[in-house]
């Protein structure tokens, strides 16, 4: 399901609904994702006490709500914000809340438990946040011992996998909030396959859907046998009820309910706490054939996130249209692509700009991509306002150059100011790392699609669109056409703020850029170690030079959707008043 | 002493710099604070290798250049960045450096440790960076044994403070970096004086001094006994040798070199390493009268705070001179104040920018203060430039008002780029907190010298600082008048981009509306919460939303010095996509 954080009314709504359609599929257990009741991450809300008491009044409500509702019978596993009376760990101030999983049933709550690994790094604060729980629940459900844990219990060694072997689990539920990078749905699918056999048990994991803030969660949820083995898969990117018929082992009915200690082999004792629901084992059925989703392709998948990412942001945040500076380019015709799959082109505001140096084809192109994708467009010259600034001011080179694409973003900002659409800012990673953008200009705006994508991925994606033609998906519609006129795609990269202005007047070739960029940005690989990775070392030195100077430039970047590593945002967190510089090798 | 984050070589230098003067001043240990080698917070850098060997090659080549210098015979305990091999926490992935502390003597380290409790609250997420150390070295040096612990270990129950009373250390040296925050000198003092009853020692607290982005180090070094009694204390915010006689215990000398582990009592064990420098007692001698330096008053405090973070910031990024728009209101006359405090007067400069809204007061009061305190200043009227954007585009209400806060950024900006000019931009806390600013208008700029600082405050600070007039200290000048003329102080507060406008038409009187926000901000109090404090309910409601809603507009805020526990910086982190509105009550 795809959650809005703070949004408990619309979340509690969604995971009824959810847990109808399970029954009437004649679910015998339903999971919903990490923390799905509050959306994830909450980030500073979870040190709220109004906040931690209303997601627990919320999870009661649920309960009694889904008894009510005729559906009391079927446990619902949902994870949501919780608070502990006796942090277990030292921290001055010691976090009280946590992230933590509930058995709904019989409209009530049968069982609590907390996440025991809490990780702190890349995007991740919740050391932070939360105190680390101590317990694993395993519940006997028509006989079979299911056990709990939530997300980085999983992917860190040691706790609580280990205990569910101990506890001799016959099936591991994994509720998760796993934001989407590139290939993660590989490392994730070998992870759980790894931790199904460490635990020597069926395992089922669960992933939230949806864009927040950056983060993308992409679904894509899996259930393994005890060898490893795929039984099935989720869609990605789509809410989606994933039904499984599962053989699994019964219980070893001498074991009763009650709490055990056990060593969970990380320093800390984490507490087996059984509960029983019923004994009896399903009667004998034929099993559905199993669903296993083909997952996208590379490019797919980013593009896929990217609409989500933004077509959630738009949502989310109460907007209904979005406004953008189409300049002819390629970024911007990549970005008013993606709005258009994301909230539908009627939405979907585009303004000319056009200055003294703007090239005939800029507007011509821009104009061509407009009728195809059928968006709202507007021509708005700045030439009368550059010649007011520079009645009273008198600025060069760069300055004058900053001066025009200023006066765009002031542009775009008043007419969304005025109608009430979000700005799309459309500069891309190669552009963000470099610093080759003007602050409130070009960078200025809400929400920046491809702020996590370089730009030689750029151009593959608007390849990848266009080879899309006439067929549709949640996250591209079809068209009769290619949506972007193979002109953008071929035309060499301008800025267009002076005459015959072109990118690799201050950048390398992008072909060249991005790679380097890549082990500097993404693998944080120091000089000596790009040299040794084959970069070229003058060129290792002005790039080092040039994306450690744009720090401050990133911190005022609207947020955009994360694809990969490190995105520019809450993952990749540097000082900006900082004087290291890479050692030369002098 | 006031180091840079990443200059290795300049902060080497300082180190040099001062032990030489703790030479002369015939010191026997010399103490810097916490990662004095590195700078703090290094944030992401502790991530790259080559920064962690860079610090670790930069600590021996220190050690080398004392001795070669003649100074190698004094003992000198500097913080830096380690590694360790063996990451003693899981984690994925586990970070391997270490905030570490070390002696150096005689040309070489003698004994290197870390800091055992990383705080992850508030500014700080060192659970991110660094593993936890588990070593109290003991170093006996003239007979006396003294210990070292790293900032957060003084401020957690449990852990180095009671290892070094079981230890029987004669002497408890902390090195720190803990940054400014009101009173927060007087919590300090009371903990040194609580610990050291706790280690039954003297203790000795060493704080870092200057800018560093948003944090400000205020130093305010202090000793106290071993019954908590202050002893000696050294200025707060500028770099200062504390020189101070004590009186120690000798050491047990059957106590031999070595390491032995003790339970530290917060559920780990830590390794005291003795180290034998020196077992002969200094000679008898005259003990010199200490020093304790009077602290500042509040507002004072808060006052060297900006400017020293201002001065940092602007000095720190390489830039020599700084622009703002000098709008005739309180705000913008407050921040070239301290501008002007900060790197001097002829550093300055400003540029008025009326409009057909702007009242003929604006203009002649920012000129009386340019006139007063010998600024660089430039009038921009901007009607020609509204009439060319009017001229295009039809723009209403806030659109309208907007457009104008836009053309004056964009003209301090092309100033800024044309000149290398740092911008500064003056909005304050009241502003941030309710989002009454225009985004990549008034709110555009390199750094925001009162972003911290509520609008009471504002002005209780433009008092204070004309109630300085004829005194002279390193955060304020002499001048022969007040700096702000009495009539910006009075006048009542107004934006000026629509006739006869007025902030109190959209937000309630700031002496009513900041301590609401004080409460929901910094406390952060839940709507129940706040009326029970004796706030308006409506009124709770209505400042709720407003709050809520700007997030988006704060995160690109420039950085700002940071006064209190929220500054609406890193301290502060709420997700923009929120649907969470505080409970109404009905």
């Amino acid at each position: 399901m795809n959650p809005t954080v703070g949004d408990l009314d619309g979340n509690a709504d969604l995971i009824v609904e959810w847990t109808r359609r399970a029954a009437e599929a004649g679910a015998h257990l339903v999971a919903f994702p990490e923390m799905a009741l509050t959306g994830y991450p909450v980030e500073d809300l979870a040190l709220r006490q109004s906040f931690v008491d209303a997601s627990r009044r919320m999870l009661e409500r649920t309960a009694r709500r889904l008894a009510d509702e005729g559906l009391g019978r079927l446990p619902v596993v949902v994870g949501y914000l919780d608070r502990t009376d006796a942090p277990v760990r030292a921290g001055r101030p010691a976090p009280s809340a946590q992230n933590a999983v509930a058995w709904l049933h019989d409209g009530g709550v049968l069982i609590r438990s907390a996440k025991h690994h809490l990780p702190n790094y890349g995007v991740f604060d919740e050391y932070r946040y939360f105190a680390r729980g101590d317990r694993l629940p395993v519940v006997r459900l028509h006989g079979v011992d299911v056990a709990t844990v939530i997300c980085e219990d999983l992917w860190q060694d040691g706790g609580p996998v280990g205990v569910a072997r101990a506890a001799r689990a016959g099936l591991l539920l994994v509720v998760n909030a796993s934001p989407y990078e590139r290939s993660k749905d590989d490392v994730r699918l070998e992870l759980c396959a790894r931790r199904a056999r460490e635990a020597g048990c069926s395992l089922a994991y669960v992933n939230m859907v949806g864009g927040q803030d950056e983060l993308v969660f992409d679904g894509d949820s899996v259930i393994v046998g005890p060898d490893g083995a795929l039984l099935a898969r989720a869609p990605q990117f789509v809410e989606h009820l994933l039904v499984a018929d599962l053989d699994l082992p019964g219980a070893d009915p001498s074991v009763r309910e009650g709490g055990r200690p056990v060593d969970a082999g990380d320093g800390t004792a984490i507490t087996v706490e059984r509960r029983i629901l019923s004994e009896t084992p399903v009667p004998a059925y034929e099993p559905a054939p199993p669903e296993r989703a083909e997952p996208l392709d590379d490019l797919g998948e980013v593009y896929a996130a990217l609409v989500l990412g933004t077509r959630d942001y738009v949502r989310k945040n109460g907007f209904r249209s979005v406004i953008l500076g189409l300049s002819g380019g390629i970024d911007s015709a990549l970005v008013a692509t993606i709005a258009a799959d994301a909230i539908g082109p009627d939405n979907v505001h585009v303004v000319l700009l056009p200055s003294r140096y703007s090239s005939e084809h800029s507007v011509t192109d821009a104009e061509e991509l407009v009728k195809r994708q059928g968006l709202h467009s507007r021509v708005v010259p700045i030439r009368g306002m550059v010649d007011a600034f520079e009645a009273e001011l008198d600025l060069h080179g760069l300055a004058a150059e900053n001066l025009q694409a200023r006066i765009r973003a002031n542009v775009w900002m008043g007419l969304s100011n005025e109608s009430g659409h979000l700005v799309l800012t459309c500069g891309n990673k190669s552009e963000l790392a470099t610093g080759y953008s003007t602050l409130y200009g070009d960078s200025a705006g809400g929400f920046a699609p491809i702020k996590d994508v370089f730009k030689t991925m750029v151009w593959e994606l608007a390849r990848w669109r266009d080879g899309r033609v006439g067929q549709a998906s949640p996250f591209w519609r079809a068209l009769d056409v290619e949506p972007i006129p193979e002109e953008i795609i071929l035309k060499e990269p301008s800025a267009e703020l002076r005459p015959g202005q072109r990118d690799t007047d201050s950048l390398p070739p992008y072909d060249v850029l991005d790679p380097l960029l890549v082990d500097y940005v993404e693998n944080d690989l120091g000089r000596d170690a790009l040299v040794a990775a084959g970069h070229d070392p003058a060129l290792v030195e002005r790039v080092i030079r040039l994306v450690d100077v744009a720090e401050y430039k990133r911190r005022q970047y609207p947020p955009g959707p994360k694809i990969t590593p490190k995105n520019f945002g809450r993952d990749r967190r540097l000082p900006v008043t900082n004087r290291w510089r890479e050692p030369s090798g002098r």
